[in-house]
């Protein structure tokens, strides 16, 4: 079985040199122990924590399965001493606020963490990302008692959490919610309702599981507007950090999934559980929205991990297995045939997933650098801070969640491809990959959803335009400085042709949408993956600048490295980045080819 | 769970008024019986028995697989009861030659066969299409004792057959072959070797097994010169069309995969098997061709296939499942939300499904009629028609199996994309086609496998660029005679553009190839998907023809069949052809971003 390698160099490159971190964690509060040898040494020991932990389990964990037996489920073996490990290390906590027993770091430092955890063993990662999830939400929303009440324990790991949203008649469209909670005397309320789709939901992990829940109050409007956000633990609190009472709350069934099958998602029955609301009455889509925004970048480390892990397999099994020889001539003459690296088109498969791994590790950098500011903002009480980088942070996450989750699609089914038919066959693991992967476009927000997200609240609706002018004029600041290198010019042309008109389809979009609000959701999956590709060349280039700049004026690293990524940067540009031309001739093609059919006339097979 | 509906509409339409079948069969001399009301009668009983028996197979045998206990392999509950009503019903010999038990009906007819059972049930197709391969082969390369021996039972389906090429250390590179074979001195020979990944390899459908297995003499030459080709039954047959004595091959496991399940894969051990020679002496590999040939039109299907298959489920889910108001205002004002066929972004999943299944099966019946014209050259015995008709045959095949799987792939993946969170679930049967799909690209060839023998050889080697302007000129007539009518005419614009592109873009890598051999590797995939959205261009505007020519004149259809293609082929037009443009781009990029790297600098993480 192929095992998990922490690519620390590649990481390192992006954070010190690409995207200057040492200087972005000195200008943060929260960055004050965030030290270069502190994080070097907190990536170092997670990637060993992930390589020898988590990397093992990935295999297994898939044969295995969770497994719901009288209502208790359980996690595959090596799981809970796995989580033991982790929680005992203070993992958890990591970027957690230290009045509440974490230790402070940027959250930044915790994408680093999840990014690793995430390509080791997705469906491990799944638990503790969710109490990160519910982990914000308390804390964000949260009354100081119930944050001394479920913060510190679930910030110990010693509680796990889980975010409860969809419901059988409804997912994206939580208008529908019908999940009902009435009011008790005591100020709490009784939760009555099934919630479907519940990443650990239940399992064998942690002590308590403190579920955040969507439901209705009994007077409460119609649709969106009339949402609370509850907290439901399985175990009602004692009062002394402990658990007291079993509470109403109980694991149906659990889904069988087509991959991620050692995360248990549940089927969770609420009956006249007990709840405590969170945050203000009817306001519970809002309280939602600000873990949406965090579950959704933590969701495009998804597209990242499953490439990089592909990418780390395929190589090896590329440099190993034999097959024909190069077109070009014999390259490995001793052996019966030539390595399958030796194969252009081969070449052209592992870039392209070389390419998606680490210009998707710099786009999460990238905005995890947004997120550090929007994060201490919160801290600091000063809600403008927080709100501004909360909407450069808000137009990044669709692209990021939207994009590179298709994207990391395409480079785990390439990993697979690049095996041949052992791709298919289980014991290989690149298949795995590809199944596991494949919820990431379909869960927090379909890449549909994503695309309208983007195009439509975001850029049309909220900032007519304006998220991607503010957006193309940084990039296009970075493409003017670096015009007169003769070795960066050709992408700064590129980029700055990019700019002009990434803004020219967004004006026209709009134009178009004045008169026709179909056109709308017929362009928005051609202009999110388009905004994805030349957002990717952006921090491509960025890659690129630096390695240049090393090669001339030397760096940490080897030159072969920065060749390599002067070399990978080539090749997207010349072979990834045209498809963006694709996506911009299909958003502007008209909605009718869409919508002129009757839905009865879409088929006559009946 | 949902059901699989024939679509026998849309193979009417095409067979009849796109493709004119009953003009080509007329034609035929095996096309004698093959009259329109014999052939609807066929298509109509085969479509009942892939409805009624295959489909509702099709999610339990996923769920149950195949076992191997004591060395017997069982298949799923039902399949062998329904491998009997195929085989009671003639259905296996529907295009075999009478003189063998056949019905002798033309090639084609078992393709649209094998589409109706593909789409239905894949897994359960495999078996009958493994046969039809061993058929084929003894057909072509058997002598008449071995067409009596084993054709005729084939042919009934009381025996089964198999393909048994790939060995551990080399699957495309079958010059790696080290199965070896003993002559004794009967005139037969020991088969001593293992075969992987043999589709069919053991199963309990049939009371023997007739297994094509590729092997060497003791004194062959080196590579692919020296592979014979053998004939290895599970049961020596005794002479009275019965079976005899246990022969020496044995299924030593099966594979584990990630779908495909109800389909045996067996690692096939030989140990000292009484095997019989197969045409010449070390021209196993020429032999084989016959059989690669349709054996990759018969995996296109496999592109078509799910495509339909997921569209019907996709668009039944679609109309019922309700989620958000469509932007262009209400759609459904009495029920909560709007049916999902409503959004635009949905439509544009929904239509690409749909253009790619009937746009698929448009290529797989222009073909097929090529195909037809071949096997009458092999079944009178003239060898320069079959040759042509191979030739040509040969040319659409690698663009047929490489680009319509590749396809299928993607059409499989949006279907579980429109179900959202539930196409991720097993009990939709969404992801089970998404996993069944993936072995298309992988089987038979892989894609890139597809795309050299598309470019390197058939485009390049042997015809020098004839074979793209033999198709192009084909495709530039047609478009000619329709430029005057103003619906056609931006169709046949369109391609006139295309056919020159692509003679072009064929004589840019054949000029660049010659200074830079690794130039046909670094294009050929691209170059690949090219030529399959411009063949596919082409179908749909012979499609888009008709149904204007129908609308006009009248037709066997209603006016919204018609008008439905005509709006298909034009969102084909405006929203999938451009993707051609990005491959055009990109096949003519230098081969130095793809070999400029050392192997040793792909990755610096270890």
């Amino acid at each position: 079985m192929p095992v998990y390698k922490a690519p620390l160099r590649d990481m390192k490159f992006l954070l010190n040199d690409v995207f200057d971190y040492p200087g972005h964690y000195a200008s943060l509060k929260s960055g004050e122990n965030a030290t270069p040898d502190i994080v070097e040494a907190i990536l170092s020991e997670c990637g060993k924590f992930c390589e020898e932990v988590l990397s093992p389990l990935y295999q297994p964990g898939d044969e295995e399965g969770c497994k719901l037996e009288d209502g208790v489920v359980t996690t595959p073996k090596g799981f809970k001493e796995a989580y033991e490990q982790y929680a005992m290390g203070g993992w958890q906590g990591l970027s957690a606020p230290e009045e509440y027993g974490g230790q402070g770091l940027p959250a930044s430092m915790g994408l680093l963490k999840q990014e690793m955890m995430g390509t080791a063993n997705w469906s491990f990662s799944m638990y503790p990302g969710l109490s990160l999830g519910a982990m914000n939400t308390i804390y964000l929303h949260g009354s100081e008692d119930q944050k001394q009440t479920y913060l510190v324990p679930l910030t110990e790991g010693r509680w796990g959490g889980t975010m409860c949203l969809t419901e059988p008649q409804c997912g994206t469209d939580l208008g529908q919610v019908k999940t009902k909670a009435e009011p008790q005397a005591d100020g709490s309320y009784k939760l009555t309702g099934t919630k479907i789709f519940i990443s650990s939901g239940d399992h064998d992990l942690t002590e308590n599981i403190v579920h955040i829940v969507l439901a209705r109050l009994p007077d409460a409007p119609k649709g969106t507007k009339g949402i609370s956000l509850f907290i439901v633990p399985k175990f009602l609190p004692d009062g002394n950090g402990g658990i007291g009472e079993r509470n109403g709350v109980n694991c149906g069934s659990l889904e069988k999934k087509m991959g991620i099958k050692a995360s248990a998602t549940c089927v969770m029955n609420f009956d006249e559980a007990t709840a405590f609301l969170i945050g203000a009455e009817n306001e519970g889509l809002n309280c939602m929205f600000t873990f949406m925004n965090s579950a959704r970048i933590g969701t495009a480390i998804q597209g990242v991990g499953p490439a990089e892990l592909s990418y780390q397999w395929a190589l090896d099994y590329a440099k190993e297995r034999r097959s024909m020889r190069a077109l070009s001539g014999k390259k490995d003459p001793e052996h019966v045939a030539d390595a399958l690296i030796h194969h252009a088109d081969v070449r052209r498969m592992l870039l392209t997933q070389k390419a998606i791994a680490e210009g998707g590790r710099g786009m999460l950098y990238y905005a995890a650098r947004v997120a550090d500011h929007m994060v201490e903002g919160h801290a600091e009480g000063d809600e403008q801070k927080a709100d501004k980088y909360d909407d450069k942070l808000g137009f990044l996450t669709p692209i990021l969640k939207g994009f590179l989750t298709e994207l990391g699609n395409e480079a785990a089914n390439i990993g697979m491809q690049v095996f041949g038919g052992h791709g298919y066959i289980r014991e290989h693991g690149m298949e795995q990959i590809a199944r596991d992967t494949r919820i990431a476009t379909l869960y927090e927000g379909t890449t549909g959803i994503q695309a309208l997200d983007l195009l439509g609240r975001k850029v049309l609706l909220m900032t007519q335009g304006g998220a991607v002018r503010e957006f193309t004029l940084i990039i296009a600041n970075f493409a003017r400085k670096h015009l007169t290198d003769k070795r960066l010019r050709p992408f700064a042309v590129e980029l700055l042709k990019l700019t002009a008109q990434w803004n020219l389809l967004t004006v026209r979009i709009m134009l178009a949408a004045r008169k026709d609000r179909d056109v709308v959701s017929a362009a928005a999956h051609d202009f999110l993956m388009y905004s994805g590709y030349v957002s990717m060349a952006y921090i491509w280039a960025r890659q690129a600048a630096v390695a240049i700049d090393k090669l001339d004026n030397g760096g940490d690293e080897s030159e072969e490295f920065y060749k390599a990524k002067l070399a990978t940067a080539e090749f997207y540009y010349e072979r990834l980045l045209p498809r963006a031309q694709t996506h911009a001739t299909t958003m502007l093609s008209p909605s009718k080819n869409l919508m002129q059919l009757d839905a009865e006339d879409m088929s006559f097979t009946a």
